[in-house]
């Protein structure tokens, strides 16, 4: 390789021969080599003990090779769509609403699987069952496939299949946590409804709460509405002890949520709300509320104590969402036997 | 593995021993010899000839390595920018204006890049090498970097920067096309105007237009005004002969476009134009334009000849369209010393 300077329009930039010869040449091998030594030197504080990848028509438990190809339209076009089911005492817990979802997915963003949903599922089921994992999460994703790096998918060679299933080391934490309202303007409505991989605008939200000390931005619809979490849903006990939750037609519409609608209506016969409602909530009534909760399958459901300089309530847990918890954790486990799905190991 | 059966509440969905046992168990070794295979067997009509990556520091010609960890945040958040510069006759076009783009980007995107501009720009360069590419692309992208499978990317371990050199086989073409308006949502504008991997809109907006026999779908802003193509800029000449393009406040601005503009002002010296401007189009403007076109680096400047039902001027690639792309051609080989940086095979 010869030096070269060169000057342009942006000012000198010369570059040097040291400049240009360091970067090694890698064999296949050796490139394979970099990526399990840097696996070996890197652990986070999740593990990942199986994957699946139609590219290699079977799963690898070794993390060297949970890789995807590069020109994969889901890698540099985002043309994915993804969904979690969570393992739970060794069942797949509602796999199968869970799939249903994803195949709309796929639908809304034009994918056609390469498999059928029995072929889906059957494969998924092995990847736990392969992962020996008993109490963690699948993730799986369909996506257009590699091929080119054009926009048009019309040169991908067959959509694929990936899934891999994780183990979280950190424990579940259930202590109230403030949000902020999202500065991150919110995705249009048919990309919000849509489990796609493009979820910048929720990182960007994640991110800029975090940087605010609080757990998540709250992001509110375009007519100033209250919408919904970056992956997660919000609801609120009114002074009226009324459970309020934002209407479903411009957010995506969560397993945990509707779960929590169905449960809570023990409550209501109880005596302990007096109704639930899908509703728009406006900011004001949201931060006026008695409680106000997040509920996702990450985080089952969670107490907000705070909303910008709002405290909620009295700034405590609320007693509502404490029971709705209790009342998801015991249904995961009462229920799982009929709506999970047992893993063969 | 045991045979089970399960039903549940969305019906009997039993899989059977088959079904769950013919997905085979993979080394890594074995995974990515199927990822060769794959490699071998599917050739597309662009080449993959050499790829860099910080996984690997290094760099790589073999396809089959050309791979992403499933858990950098690009692959399943979309928390990943990129950009594309020209290879021409050994030389990358305008490398220092898209380096700007990018850096730009991934500010916006808030990835911190693993190295400084003049790393980053050294190893694009020796990308180039030793791919041995003197026509074609290179593509690189900044992620937030692999380390779990959370919004948050707190828990990634670094940023990463991938680059790929690819040889697209098929020549171009110059011949008008047909456009329609698309009726995928556009992105806000604080999207639209980075180049993330958040590209399922535009991804969606330009299959609606394949399967209408169209080109490319065009968007229109919340205003209803004419907005951009999903990867290219819009432009007309009115029948007063003013070369028109939308402000670029909601919309990414292209470096093909920005470069049209100044070379159109010798048209208006000429007298073949009466003069250039930016401005807010409306739909009915643009349909009863006497020319319009796209722009962009992959095409370059493109006719339209017909959008929707409306014939666009005489319904041929117009004249002024077709100056700008001669000059923008031999621009780019006049320019290629000045504005080019050479690659040093």
């Amino acid at each position: 390789m010869k030096a070269v300077t060169n000057c342009n329009q942006s000012g000198c930039l010369a570059y040097s021969r040291t400049e240009i010869s360091d970067v090694p040449l890698l064999s296949c091998s050796e490139a394979m080599e970099k990526l399990k030594s840097f696996r070996e030197k890197v652990k986070g504080k999740q593990q990942f003990l199986a994957m699946y990848s139609s590219i290699f028509g079977g799963i690898t438990t070794d993390p060297a090779a949970m890789v995807i190809p590069m020109d994969d339209h889901m890698v540099h076009r985002g043309h994915g769509v993804f969904d979690t089911t969570a393992i739970i005492d060794g069942y797949l817990y509602e796999l199968d609403q869970h799939l249903d979802r994803f195949i709309r997915s796929a639908s809304t963003a034009k994918i056609n699987p390469p498999y059928d949903r029995g072929t889906i599922r059957g494969i998924l089921i092995q990847t736990v069952s392969a992962s020996k994992c008993r109490n963690g999460t699948l993730r799986y994703w369909l996506s257009a496939g590699p091929g080119d790096f054009d926009l048009s998918p019309s040169g991908c060679h067959k959509s694929c299949l990936y899934a891999i299933t994780i183990q979280d080391l950190s424990p579940i934490n259930f202590r109230g946590v403030k949000v902020v309202t999202s500065n991150v303007p919110i995705k249009p409505p048919q990309f919000a409804t849509t489990k796609s991989v493009n979820y910048l605008p929720n990182v960007l939200s994640k991110m800029e709460a975090e940087e605010l000390g609080a757990f998540v931005g709250i992001w509110l619809d375009s007519d100033g509405f209250v919408a919904e979490g970056p992956s997660m849903n919000v609801a609120f006990v009114t002074k009226e002890k009324e459970l309020v939750m934002p209407l479903c037609d411009k957010i995506l519409s969560g397993c945990t949520a509707k779960r929590v609608l169905t449960l809570a209506e023990s409550l209501v016969r109880e005596g302990k709300l007096c109704g639930i409602r899908m509703k728009n909530v406006s900011v004001e009534e949201g931060k006026n509320a008695d409680e106000m909760m997040l509920l996702g399958s990450g985080i089952m459901v969670r107490s907000v104590v705070q909303w910008d300089e709002q405290i909620i309530g009295c700034g405590k847990e609320g007693p509502i969402t404490q029971t709705l918890l209790n009342l998801v954790v015991e249904d995961m486990k009462s229920t799982l036997p009929a709506v999970g799905t047992p893993v063969p190991y």
